[in-house]
């Protein structure tokens, strides 16, 4: 382990993380807002940036740099991020959990009244979750596949890679080609959410957290504030495709529009959007007083919202009955595509698990067929099942400790369930306290900073920031 | 699919089944009941058997009749077994969901007032656990491992079986040795619940739903009816042993002392019992107003029958803290060792992922390691690790699909969730409106018969039952 390495780069990311933090202090002075978190804010962390670069070097990270650099990159990040809501008057634990749910794109919230708040503060709430979103696309396309994680080849890497020494260029072309394809999203859905009557600060705004599957809003409402089905519409369909694969939109853009439809994981994800809000639809028509297309609505939006792991609300389903709830509770676990914005397990993941399953019951019933699983017409390699079954095991083993924890610090059972899942799979809201128009604030203490390491856990998907924590990883 | 074979050996079972019926007969005729239930019941078990074993060939079953053996097997001794049910006046869909627990050895309840149904009754729903408990030790234990069930190395049969096409011999053997341990050690209970001051059918159908990790008890307020903490530790004990393998409680009986200890699963389950138990015991002490020891008490017995899956209650866990109930749902997934009586995921699979996990992790950090998950100090098949996986895969997609049935047909979330797991996974009680205090009988019918699907599949580890919905099983 090259540690000077490390801090080279990450000192690199504090001195970017300042400058872009010009841009909410332009939208502080816009409002005529106390500009001091900023001010301060980029001082300390252009700073430390610079004090860190101090220790150049010409050697390229490797393997294990790779790992150090994005476990601690989102850690640090989370960190200097919070301090313009310190400075905002937010307790720093408190401050941390907002941080590191911005950056995570999770979106679970400790603000009990989010409009007390300043506009330049808010925006630079819902700036830090898409930069934390293009962070994940480049981390899971461009950079995790490089660095020989488990399971990488479930994240397609636009074309074959260099070598293992020699990571930087590639790494660099592919990050500017999704960045690419994320700015182009990004401002059509601008451009349609301005045309749909919002102002550019709510248009901008809710991009940001939408494009990131991040489900921050200015309003404590969420999108139920605009009161307009036109503008739900809109962040559902921008949802959706923030929650699929940037690789393919990248292809169905500029290469073949069929791309998407032809990819195994886009369909089943389609699929499972459209058989959970055809159901919910039919529950909330059954169990609420609604008309069956404001159940449609509803249903949609929500589903498309919780799968993805955005977590944006229109109502509080918090209020739903039990089995509307118990559909919303069961979409969280799935998450969006890979090399998506999304968290979650990951369609492609379950997908792989049923087909696996499917093969291994024709194979009870055939003891000596040859079989093996598919996956967009090839056979999928061993490994990537194993790695698959072990990601998925360390998931829920992370979450069932969360949830035990939660819940012996006094949190009831509902709670505790959906606070562990909505935080690990970085999708926002739960359900009972922490519902969506809940507040993840009336946790205690020990339970905030279980969930922040869960946020930063289930975001690097688990192996990223695990290895972090092992002896071995430090050794040499 | 040779179906004559099935219909005479289904016959033979019916038969028995009806000449076993002649104990409960007995009972009843001892405390001076009505007769007509269990007489008319024998004469159509013994009829329709004799009927069936006209049937007669001189063909051996192979694989594919062996699974419907085994897979209608279970569900015609449930429908038999039920009807002195019904001749005691309990509606026909209760019945059979009364029957179908107590063969499953689940436990689950629909009876609301226990104590007011006649002593031979209770006595034949307690004997049936006791019968389906045998049954389960030898289906895993000779029966499975030789029609070739994915994971069979698991059920470490006792010796290298016979070729394919003559199975019975060989089963049979294994079958009498497994049931002479289960005698001795159901004998042993027997003596030790009568030194402890229980009258001799007390001792015997509790022995009953021991032995099989059933936890039907004649007593509405369940073992807690003793109020006596000697008993509850003799239960807690024999529990405890009910859900260890009896291959291995064989060799440890008669081979070598030491067999159980040297055994990876039988160490951990002993590992999980003892934390589980440890960890409740504190919420207890903390949350209710029990003494340090009450709440060992309360902490272990709860613990081992349901982990177990046994599901006797000395106290309304249903009331207990949010945290303590937390811990009772978690240990509800675990379940019993394999060979055992007890039922779940089982305690080996959970086991072989943490380790297969682990040995994920481990490659993470070391790409080009060559490492292989270890039980007993053996390595362990890739197709043992897969066939868990697609098991855990299907026995999650049931539950889930269960819990969200239920809760469309009106049940609240934990009601849903935990009745699903508890018929499932062969437990018997949950929390909510099935707590270990409260009945199945409030779930409408439909949700009454998928529990009566579950516990069916449950028990038969999933694939036995579900390749007998498959077309392809039924072909040629
Ligand atoms: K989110
Ligand atoms: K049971």
């Amino acid at each position: 382990m090259n540690i000077k390495i490390v801090f080279y780069v990450l000192g690199g990311l504090l001195r970017l993380l300042g400058i872009i933090m010009v841009v909410p202090l332009g939208v502080a002075y816009y409002y005529g807002e106390d500009l001091t978190p900023f001010l301060v804010s980029i001082a300390i962390t252009v700073i430390t940036g610079l004090i860190l670069l101090s220790y150049k070097t010409d050697e390229e990270w490797m393997r294990k740099e790779g790992f150090a650099i994005v476990g601690l990159g989102w850690l640090i990040a989370a960190v200097f991020g919070a301090i313009p809501f310190v400075l905002d008057g937010i307790s720093p634990l408190n401050a941390l959990f907002e941080s590191m749910s911005a950056f995570t794109t999770t979106g679970s919230t400790i603000l009990t009244d989010i409009e007390s708040h300043p506009k330049g503060i808010l925006f630079w709430r819902g700036m830090m979750q898409w930069l934390g979103g293009m962070g994940i696309i480049v981390l899971f396309i461009a950079i995790l596949p490089k660095l020989g994680v488990a399971g990488r080849q479930l994240f397609r890497a636009e074309a074959p890679g260099p070598t293992e020494d020699k990571l930087k260029p590639r790494i660099r072309e592919t990050a500017k080609i999704l960045w690419m394809v994320y700015f182009v999203i990004s401002f059509a859905q601008v451009v349609t959410l301005l045309l749909a009557g919002l102002s550019l600060y709510d248009a901008v705004n809710h991009t940001f957290t939408t494009m990131a599957c991040g489900g921050f809003s200015n309003y404590g409402l969420s999108i139920g504030a605009f009161n307009s089905p036109l503008v739900e519409y809109i962040i559902t369909f921008f949802t959706f495709v923030a929650g699929a694969n940037f690789a393919l939109h990248y292809r169905a853009i500029y290469v073949d529009r069929d791309f998407l439809l032809k990819d195994d994981e886009f369909r089943f994800y389609t699929a499972l959007v459209l058989s959970a809000s055809g159901l919910l639809t039919l529950l909330l028509w059954r169990d609420l007083n609604t008309g069956f297309f404001d159940s449609f609505r509803l249903a949609i939006f929500h589903v498309v919202t919780i799968m993805t792991s955005t977590g944006f609300a229109i109502a509080d389903f918090n209020l739903w009955s039990e089995s509307s709830k118990m559909v919303i509770l069961l979409v969280m676990f799935i998450g969006g595509c890979a090399g998506s914005t999304g968290g979650g397990i990951k369609v492609v993941r379950i997908l792989i698990l049923l087909r696996h399953s499917r093969t291994e019951l024709f194979k009870a019933l055939h003891p000596r067929a040859i079989k093996s699983v598919k996956f967009n017409n090839k056979a999928v390699p061993d490994e990537i099942i194993s790695s698959i079954i072990s990601f998925v095991v360390i998931y829920l083993l992370i979450f069932i400790s969360s949830a035990l924890i939660l819940s012996v610090l006094g949190m009831d059972i509902i709670t505790s369930i959906t606070a562990s899942i909505a935080t690990l799979g970085n999708i926002g809201p739960g359900l009972g306290v922490v519902g969506p128009m809940g507040s993840f604030d009336p946790i205690p203490p020990l339970g905030k900073l279980i969930l922040i390491a869960n946020m930063w856990i289930g975001r690097l998907e688990i192996y990223t920031v695990i290895v972090l924590f092992t002896p071995e990883f430090w050794n040499k």
